[in-house]
């Protein structure tokens, strides 16, 4: 559990660099760095002057084993010149930053100091032999640590010291053997576009205050339309706060679509509509009904084939059933990649059955969609063409840092009809460029946060190329752990044959298990199994991967491969854990 | 415009750090680093071999001016030991970089480079003799560069020449005359705090992949509900994309609260509903109608008062008059703070009329809310601690980095009944921890991006204390400006008095029009000065602010002020620019 005192977040001594054992290295280098010219000696200096300084041990007893570098300058001059000379943190607060008149030193030693901590954390992310997660309880971490809130500042040295601190208990979703989500890996690119998206702090709703991100929003949501198969890469769309929003803006335009007069009116004015998804689909769907007005019940759960894929001759069913009642289907979304087995509805026939009940064909993609990136295997998506929406999130499968969702929508112009509303305080139409860029009043939301510079950095930095490698990879990776584990002593496939997507579903089945005949009192203690796992691993901290229930299938660990730092190496450590920890129960 | 080849953004020469006349001295001083011990040679060498391989001019047609430093160590000694020996980032690309197995040198150059590009443009944005804009129209800016994806990857000092280039043509939304919109500023610690966000990478919907992030959430979401004034900091909460998603929130819950029925049977199953709000409220308000099946003509626009308050008088005839059609007031949405006059409604004559007909409560006070921080203002807020809930986003008048918006509610459990759809396979009911820290099924989004980090870590390094003295300050500064112009020639006062909050609307009248008769045709030219003068603010990219029309009041300019770094000298800086750029209309 927790290792307070381990010193494992004091500066300096981790990367090899500086000396702590002798201080007066760093100052003689100080002293000489003072002798040349043309402002090297200053950087020098400013580069030693913390790692002269390094303090070891306990700070406080706010934060065991949290020892934040006191920043003054060390050289034997003083006065001297080194740009760290005055910059002792512990004297210092944030009013002494820029926009403080003369806070230009502060601020970039401070900068620099936070991205020391930023570099370390990421550089441990990728070591195997550092914990994925340092697990606490709530309570535990609530009184470990003082985290409340103060009428009073707090110094910069303590600032820095909550930096380690939260990175301390963070989960290392970089890490090569977090399996956890759907979302995992660190991207550096995608790291550093979106530390530069933080540094720029612009909104997206116009062009006027957010112009290049604006363009290459424009640009990649054509891209990408292209890859779905648009003609011309034609159509509409935007980035979203996640897959869930994305969902939602395909039921609300699809119902647009059919009655534009639900915007003024409401949903009294029209028709009872009826949605149509697989019982395996993303919970957003009936989230967003609910939301949207529409009701959970009219989202009609469609029945799937033993793999998780939705079976079209219940989906035309139910749809005949829904008109017989005088409802008005309006929307089939089907999954392209399900949360749990990676399942891919047959988009075709789901397609096939939409144009000829005149319905509006949404496809989530929110995971399988980075499956388009790889020609080995976008046939799975054969039909996603015909779609009139798709949520694509790249923060899946193509590893993009969260968030970074897309819908896209096969008609222009609907999302600005659907959803704009003049507010001439903010889309002023008499401005002086091409008000098109002005994509603001087609999103739910005014502010929208800037999520595309870094798929589109990361992009320009792998190339279609690099992100279908990936995806390759982690499926291959999929394939090598199915295989291992399909016959393997003490394991249950959950569903039979290769996954579609990374998804591998299994029981771990402990020895005292084994020969139990199968029946309720089987499953039950089998349902507890993967919890226990899970938490030991947890606690030991040594990987994680995610355990659910689904339908009459009690909980199975759900293995998902995004993460561009797994090897094969990682699998067989995952499959040696899962039997270290669960040989006993 | 734009000036192509002017090397602003090559590396190294403007810092005063480096000697790009002398490369020499660079090596030297990487000769002399190898003799040190301790790893401090090495550091120092990687430190300088950028700036001794300075390129100097135009890199290349695409981008002309963008100069990328060539990251290869310049020593006299090969093969030598330093750590940037072997970077030549011409020859890297990002599959070089971590988690590649030897990565872990090219990573740490990489990021430390992005790092030095983006720490140049944060000093940039507070200098006021650089621009605040580089503008350049939509069809310009995509014909200065290759924004396009391709499917070859780009090598790594392509990379961080597109990190330039970005921020080239980026707004400076930090830059001391930035005033265009109600998030200005670039706080230094919420900065930093968002760097660390995007390291960390996580999502917020459980403890388990969040656990900080989760505590940090739960500590500054009832900080805040203390601040509202009810008892105990008690209720619940979110940080949401932004403040129309709040609204969206705000009118969903209240809707639940009311007719729990709509969430499986829709709008069809309850009574027409009925919504009310300001003819100055934000248009979310609709928005949210709109999309929640509510429809746009249930939301009542009740009249205002000149300075745009909402009459209260006219709420209850509304009220009175949807009973009488038999239609159902569900809500009422105050407005703490409108986006164009800055008005703050009568809370408590609001809440009196709430309280009678029984109709939930919320205060938007997205723009407002920052007030509460002062105890100067925030009388202007009475009542608000009788909402049910409460909209208030940190991004803006508390300097928060975007995104950073809360919504606040009374009750405590409503979100989580209207929002749950009980996702057996993302919120595991037999997880080893309190489950009660695992949020995410409140929310309407799935995953959800990590906002409150930055306002926390502000939230320590400023205090409240610091929070009300920006507060005040920008105040301040809105007095002095409404004190400069309310008499002087050529200014016109939207609406007589000080400003209640930092928004001053005006309108500049140019000479030409000063001794006009009031009539159309002087309402027609008025309507057309301000938008010249904006157009020309942003060419000569001296300042920005923003200008609209509201009801039948012609364009005018609304001045806000958040900016941290905005001074006396910067509103009349911006006094004079107007005057400079509007004479001649």
């Amino acid at each position: 559990m927790a290792s307070p005192g381990s010193g494992f977040w004091s500066f300096g001594s981790e990367d090899g660099s500086g000396d702590p054992e002798n201080p007066g290295t760093a100052r003689a280098w100080c002293q000489v760095a003072q002798k040349f010219t043309g402002g090297i000696g200053n950087k020098l200096c400013a580069l030693l002057y913390g790692d002269a300084e390094k303090t070891g041990g306990s700070s406080g007893s706010e934060s065991p084993g949290v020892a934040p570098r006191k920043a003054a300058c060390s050289c034997d001059q003083k006065p001297c010149s080194c740009p760290g000379a005055e910059v002792n943190y512990a004297l210092l607060h944030s009013t002494d930053l820029l926009p403080a008149g003369d806070g230009e030193r502060a601020t970039l030693a401070f900068l620099q100091d936070v991205m020391e901590i930023l570099l370390q954390y990421v550089v441990k992310s990728f070591d195997r032999s550092t914990k994925v997660i340092d697990f606490h309880y709530p309570n535990e971490l609530l009184q470990e640590y003082n985290w409340e809130l103060a009428d009073q500042p707090q110094n910069l040295e303590e600032i820095l010291m909550h930096c380690q601190t939260t990175l301390k208990y963070a989960i290392k979703t970089g890490h090569p053997r977090y399996f956890n989500q759907l979302s995992t890996g660190l991207d550096m690119v995608g790291l550093a576009a979106d530390w530069l998206t933080s540094t720029a702090n612009t909104n997206m709703f116009t062009y006027e205050i957010a112009p290049v991100f604006v363009l290459l929003e424009y640009v990649t949501l054509k891209k990408m339309r292209e890859i779905i198969g648009w003609p011309g890469g034609s159509g509409d769309g935007i980035f979203s706060p996640g897959g869930a929003i994305s969902n939602m803006y395909a039921m609300l335009i699809a119902r647009f679509k059919m009655f534009p007069e639900v915007k003024e009116k409401g949903m009294a004015a029209i028709p009872r509509l009826i949605a149509f998804t697989s019982e395996h689909s993303h919970f957003s769907l009936k989230k967003g009904a609910a939301a949207l007005g529409i009701g959970t019940d009219s989202v009609i759960l469609i029945k799937c084939d033993e793999r998780g894929r939705m079976i079209p001759s219940d989906l035309e069913r139910r749809i005949m059933e829904a008109k017989q009642k005088g409802y008005v289907p309006f929307l089939v979304s089907a999954t392209a990649g399900t949360t749990v087995y990676g399942a891919f509805d047959p988009l075709l026939a789901v397609a096939d059955l939409c144009k000829k009940y005149k319905i509006w064909m949404h496809v989530d993609a929110a995971w399988g969609g980075g499956l388009l990136m790889s020609q080995k295997h976008k046939w799975k998506l054969n039909g996603v063409e015909r779609a009139n929406s798709v949520t694509w999130n790249p923060h899946k499968m193509m590893g993009v840092p969260l968030q970074c969702s897309a819908l896209l929508v096969r008609e222009e112009g609907l999302m600005q009809s659907c959803n704009q509303m003049h507010a001439s305080y903010l889309f002023q139409q008499d401005k002086h460029y091409d008000l098109s860029y002005d994509t603001g009043d087609k999103a739910l939301q005014c502010g929208r946060h800037v999520d595309v510079f870094k798929l589109w950095l990361m992009w320009r930095a792998k190339g279609t190329i690099g992100f279908e490698a990936h995806i390759d990879k982690c499926l291959e990776l999929a394939e090598y752990l199915y295989n291992i584990i399909k016959n393997r002593e003490g394991y249950e496939m959950v569903f039979d044959g290769k996954p579609q997507h990374t998804n591998v579903c299994f029981w771990y089945v402990p020895p005292s298990l084994r020969n139990l005949e199968d029946n309720e009192e089987r499953m039950s203690r089998l349902s507890k199994v993967a919890p226990v796992i899970k938490a030991r691993m947890m606690e030991f901290g040594t990987t994680m991967v995610s355990y659910q229930p689904l339908g009459d299938k009690v909980n199975f660990f759900r293995m998902v491969i995004s993460n561009p730092a797994a090897t094969h190496q990682d699998i067989d450590f995952l499959i040696e854990e899962i039997e270290r920890l669960g040989q006993d129960l």
